[in-house]
């Protein structure tokens, strides 16, 4: 399969990558350093990409910032962000990726565990979880091509860097979420909301 | 109890309305016609109302916009005019009434079904569904206040009008999604999604 895949240098792309790269043509965008360069906060930057990658077989996202901040202390320009990046930027993939991936083919997005398991400051971050994996859901009925969001908890390697933010979690390993978009890409569901969480 | 209530002219609005009057002072907001003007998609309007309105036991929303439209035809407007009205306005009313809202008071916010139960052309009622769900999970545990939403299903109202969106809905009544809004404004609960959906 060909497959684009967006935010490769991250963390958790990183990971992606290499659960995809021995059996598939892994084309990468981002805002700097990829085959493709793209600000998913831009729609027109987001047309300019699909027009240079041409036909595809899958959309994988991994990329997606939103603002952690009190909501005593939020402004609305930081929800604004949150939501013009890691939601609306995935949702423009997608909206606009209907015409370029092939029917059949896939969309695979990023979201996390904030919707139903918050931390303080984490309003922004649950808004934006949340109206992902409704997205997703009412988006499979609708696309020829299937469609799934990635939820994972806390990465392994964010706890080993030091957070007190997430008492009690152990954190899940990037390796285990990124088995999580193999599951989307290669297998057949639609419309499904993979959760990675620790068992506790 | 003095009770802010948004949206009390329509389906819903008149049977919240209906429900709390004989028991609290309400005072109605919306765009016209009410004892409060308010513009949600406009933070200005929101603070203007909120000083308007002085100390307040309780805020509770019946109303927010989104188009239904097919994933394929939606524009990236239609997609920003739901966000800006049913979710963003509904936020607003949260991020600033946290300073105007008694402590211990409550805040009642309107969602859908439509976040896991969707219906073609839904998508972006699903994502603002979904992101509010999220939202109030989130925000029940930084704000003073408490703060739930309820998410109900079809109104019969709507199935009465005639629409053949809803195959198999029998629906619910307006009077029932308004009991919701009674648990949550005199009850003790914070962080919930009052469900009101058929049985089958």
């Amino acid at each position: 399969m060909k497959i684009l895949l967006v935010g490769a240098s991250g963390t958790l792309g990183t990971a992606v990558r290499a659960a995809l790269a021995d059996r598939h043509e892994v084309v990468t965008a981002s805002r700097q350093g990829a085959d493709l360069p793209l600000d998913m906060t831009d729609p027109d930057s987001v047309a300019a990409m699909y027009a240079r990658l041409g036909p595809v077989d899958a959309v994988a996202c991994t990329a997606g910032a939103v603002p952690l901040r009190p909501l005593a202390e939020m402004s609305r320009a930081d929800l604004e962000a949150g939501i013009g990046h890691k939601l609306l930027g995935q949702v423009e993939l997608v909206r606009q990726g209907a015409a370029h991936v092939a029917p059949g083919g896939s969309f695979t997005l990023i979201t996390s565990v904030l919707s139903h398991d918050p931390i303080p400051g984490s309003t922004a971050a649950a808004l934006v979880s949340g109206a992902l994996k409704a997205f997703v859901v009412a988006a499979a009925i609708e696309l020829r091509q299937r469609i799934n969001a990635v939820s994972p908890s806390v990465f392994t390697t964010t706890l080993a860097g030091g957070t007190d933010r997430f008492p009690g979690a152990r954190g899940v390993a990037p390796a285990d979420v990124a088995r999580a978009y193999v599951k989307s890409i290669e297998g057949a569901q639609t419309g499904r909301v993979y959760r990675v969480e620790e068992p506790f």
